[in-house]
Parts: structure tokens; sequence; C-alpha cells
């Protein structure tokens, strides 16, 4: 192969907001796999708030450092072949923002036969998982009871959103923008949305959930997760999934009345991973698709094109430009 | 009857600090009973960090007024009959801080025929149904796993840190004082206590508890929430139970790093009071008392003598003076 490997690396790590002159891009020669190693053509890239988070530290993974290529978790296509697989499978992994990458086998899982691909990371990736697990089996919801979920246009939210609808919950969302929030409540059948933009939040939450919010599904933290928390009803739950508000900034900062607030409602808060779940994944999959096989789950993709686009798309995505699950299309599907 | 009534009532509404200077005691005439209503004689008051919360609004009750008695729970002897009760059965409700009190009998509670009857405060009273639901059925303990508890010579702490010892958690304490730190070591059997007013509490966390921390009981809030929420484990579990640091202050802070820390590490945090589980009350009080008359778990109790003596054992008990619970004799016990 005589084809040249675009790649983006993280050229310095950001202080405060992150802008795309935090990365460099730059082409290299095509990796060579190593014993034990498969080469791996990126399909397309997943791009996640906590893209972000990566860069403040070390998470449940390793900390992004600088130099690095950045990291990210991408679905591709097995280019030469190794021992447990061929050139042509369908693979995930921490491809990280190149088109090409060598990978340990050991560090790929085999994906399933399913079209469009861009599901693999929407309805069937981890957004959709994190949605299903986060709401069913960390928060648990109730028909009747009132579901609120922020970045409600967001990959996640937008998931948590719809299965509380179909589960008979009242559901409303938050949002930034007039129009995201049309669309959130239009397109995806919240029976609100409340614009964090324009509204004063705490009004417009007792307003939309005149009975109080049992489950609070939170994807932001900070003023929002704080408005949400004297909104709870007595034995609330609130599923701690991501804190979006809080990454982009040197001074992340925590609401007040904790734990007070928790101890007077009784609230139970709970951070997850959907990796935690994973033994829980085939039932998820199976309804999500039932869902959305029968029309009551809507699936929302925004796609950019090129590996060029990840630093501008994950910067977007942090100043919530995106409706549904962000992606970036690094080449062509397997054939 | 000719004899006085003895009242303490909540003068101003402190600010910052509590002090007996909020407090006025008056004599008053013998309460009358109305219908629907009894007299009871006051025998044992329960002196809790949350009569300090009640002052700063409204909880899981009505706030404390100014001019108020005191609100209190308190164990007594029915001294007119009414239609439930008769003259000389014991008693529990919300007496206040008085010698007598007329009370709706559907506000009374019927207790035991238990001696001593100060254990229906301690071991089978609040602070012990409180420890036993709060790690038992909240947080949930393996043996083997490491338990932190704070206030841990306090009314429920003490007896927290003893069922993590039982169930054959490493149970690590946190109390103010190298006399008290000793005394939960020596007398109440905990692996170890931390010092908070001498020690450097994180560094001694990671020090007493080398593999992490699994379940944190947490009865302070503040700054020592936010050392365990920095040492817990994966999958964690914090029990709130109170935030007695938090209560004495007219500025209550909260701990950085919410909810950012719970995603990352999973953690579980929960707000709970006792009444939520009384449908486990039985099974707690047997186990309790057979812990109890086993030897296994050693009963820490703090009688103050008459109802005078309230104001400075509450303003002493948010000191942490007390070791192990804390109550006012205001009157001999039923013949």
């Amino acid at each position: 192969m005589s084809e040249r490997n675009t790649q983006v690396l993280l050229r310095t790590r950001p202080e405060g907001k992150l802008s795309p002159d935090h990365f460099e891009i730059r082409q290299v020669a095509m990796p060579e796999a190593a014993d034990g190693e498969v080469v791996v053509r990126s399909v397309l890239l997943s791009l996640d708030a906590a893209n972000r988070a990566w860069m403040q530290g070390a998470t449940y993974k390793s900390a992004v450092e600088e130099g690095d290529v950045m990291h990210g978790y991408a679905i591709g296509e097995v280019v030469t072949g190794g021992e447990r697989f061929e050139p042509g499978d369908l693979v995930a992994g921490e491809l990280g923002w190149q088109q090409y990458a060598a990978m340990r086998e050991k560090a790929l899982q085999r994906m399933p036969d399913h079209r469009p691909i861009s599901h693999l990371h929407s309805l069937l990736g981890i957004a959709g998982k994190t949605a299903y697990h986060g709401l069913l089996n960390v928060a648990g919801i109730e028909a009747e009871e009132t579901l609120l979920v922020s970045a409600a246009a967001g990959s996640v939210g937008s998931i948590v959103g719809q299965i509380g609808r179909i589960r008979g919950a009242h559901v409303v969302g938050i949002a930034g923008g007039a129009e995201k929030c049309a669309w959130v409540r239009d397109e995806l059948g919240f029976h609100a949305c409340i614009d964090y933009k324009n509204d004063d939040v705490a009004e417009a939450i007792r307003r939309h959930c005149p009975n109080g919010v049992d489950v609070y599904f939170d994807n932001v933290g900070g003023p929002i997760l704080q408005a949400a928390l004297f909104a709870m009803n007595l034995r609330g739950r609130i599923a701690c999934c991501g804190a979006v508000s809080q990454y982009d900034t040197a001074e992340p900062r925590s609401p007040a009345g904790i734990p007070g607030l928790l101890v007077v409602k009784r609230l139970r808060m709970e951070g997850f991973i959907v990796m935690d779940f994973a033994d829980r994944d085939d039932e998820a999959q199976r309804d999500l698709l039932e869902w959305s096989r029968s029309g009551e789950l809507r699936v929302a993709e925004d796609v950019l094109e090129g590996i060029e686009s990840a630093p501008a798309g994950l910067v977007g995505l942090l100043a919530g430009e995106n409706r549904g699950k962000r992606m970036v299309r690094v080449g062509p599907d397997p054939a």
C-alpha cells in the first residue's frame, strides 16, 4: 500500500474552552501490524462529550496526552488479517482519530452485520445502550412518572426521552435554543422541552413538571443539575451519565445542597458507564431494534464527512450544535 | 395536679452557630387534654443533630419557629387516659422540650415494655434502626469490604461501625479528638479511627483504607464527604444519613466533583430516613437485640439530667462532645 494515513493529534491540552487550534492534522506512513496486531481502516468515528473529559485527566481510561493521536472509538474494516480476524471483517475499538490504525486483535470487538453501520454507534451503539441501561437499569421509570432529561437533543438524551415516552412517563427535555426544542417536541415526541438558553430553567421545570420530577437523567451537571435537585420528588432518582457543562472548563462547579437535599428528599444519585451493563446488552439491543422497527423510536444521526472535520465537530458538539448521535465518516462502508 | 410544666422555647432562630442563648426556659401551667388528646409526662428526650436542621427551615417536617416550644422526640408515660391509651402506658412522639405535653392520641406510638427504657432511643430506637437500615438496606456491606464511618462516636455512627465489624468488613471511623478516637477503637472495636481535628483526613483515609473505600456512611457532609468521595472505590456506595457539619452554619457547602466523580467511579449516593424502612423494623430490632445480648454490639449512651440541660446538651452534641446516644432524663421511669 502506498497510501498515506491522515491523523489528528492533540497538539496542546486545553486550559479552558476547547478549539480546533488545540489539534493538528498530519499525514504519516501507513501503519504496519506487529505480532498479534491487525491493520484496521476506520469507517465511522464516534464523537462524544466524553472525548473532552479525557483531556482533563484520567477518567475510566487514561488521559489524552499532548502529541497523542486523539483518542476515539470507531468502527472499521480489517485490512490485513491476523489470528482472529480476516480482511473485510467489521470491528470496533479505540482506533483513534485517524484513517488507519494498527490494533492488537484483543483490543477489537467484532461487530454484527447490521446496516446502516451508523446504527452501531447510535441506536445499537454506546448511545442507545447508555440511554437504555441508564433509564431502565439505573434510575428505573414507571408509567405516569415524570422524567426530566438534559441534553435532550443529544445522542443519549434523544433516546432516553423516547424510551420514557414508550414506557408511559411524562417526558420533559432540556435543550439549547427554540429550534432545537421544537425538534425535540415535534420529531422525538417529548411532551415538552425547556430552552435553557432563553427560559428560566427552575420556573420552566415547575411549569412543565406540575407533579415534580421522579427521574432526572443528567447529561450536563452544573446549574441544570442544581435546578433539577430542587425539583425532585421524594425518593427521586438521578442517573448521572455525564457532566458536559463541566468538561469544557478549567473550573468545574458542583451543585449546592449535597448531601442535605439527598437526605431530606431521600434521593438516589448514581453514576454509571455503559460497560457496567454489558451482561444485559442483548436485551437492550433487542428492545431498541424492536422500537425502531415499529416506528415508536426515531434514530437521530448527525454525520460529518472526513477525518479532518473531527476537531470542529467535537467543538461544535460541546457547544450543542448536534442533533442526535454525531459521528464522522472517515471512509466508505466495506463492500 | 398543681404542678407546673417546665418548657424550653426557641427564643430566636440562630443565624450562625447555635448557643444556649437562643433558648428560653419558662414555667407554665400544666397542659389539659382536649378531645382526642391525652397528657403525657416526658421521661427521656432524644437530642439529635437533626434538631438543629429543623431550625434552618422545612425538612421532612415543618421548621421550628421562634417562640415555639422546641421540637423534640421523647418517650413518656400517659398520665390522663383517653380512648386508646390508659394512665401508665409507655408512649413516644413529638412531645417537645417540656415536662408535660397534651398530645393527640393519633400522634403517639405505643412503646414495648423493654428495660432499660433508654434502649428505645439508642439500640432499638431511631439511632439503632438508622444505623441498621442505612448500612444494610441502603448502602449494603459485604465481608472484606472497607467501611468508612463519620461521626463514629455518635449515636448512629457508633452502631454502624459495630454492625460493619460484625458483618466482617474492615471498619474505619472518623471522630474528633484523640481520646474519642481511642474510645472508638478500644471500646467499640473499630479497626482504626481518624481524628479529623488533628489528622490530615485525606492522607489518613489512604493510610487506614489501603484497599480504598467501598461504603462511606456519611453523617457529616462537608469536607469529610469530599475526602471520602476521592477515596471511594469503583461502584462504591455512600449512605447519606445527615450533614451535621452543615447544620450549624448559615452557609452550607457542597463537595466538589459532583456529578463527575459519581460518573467516573460509578458511585451511588443515597439519602434516607429511618421511617422509610418501617416495614423492616422488626428484622432490625431482632438483629440488634441479639447482637447486644451476645456482647458483639456495645450500646453507648450519654444521658443528661433535667429538661433544663437540653439547650447546652444540643449545643455540645453539635460540637461533638457526646459519646453514643445523647438524651435527657426529663423525669423518672414509670413505676
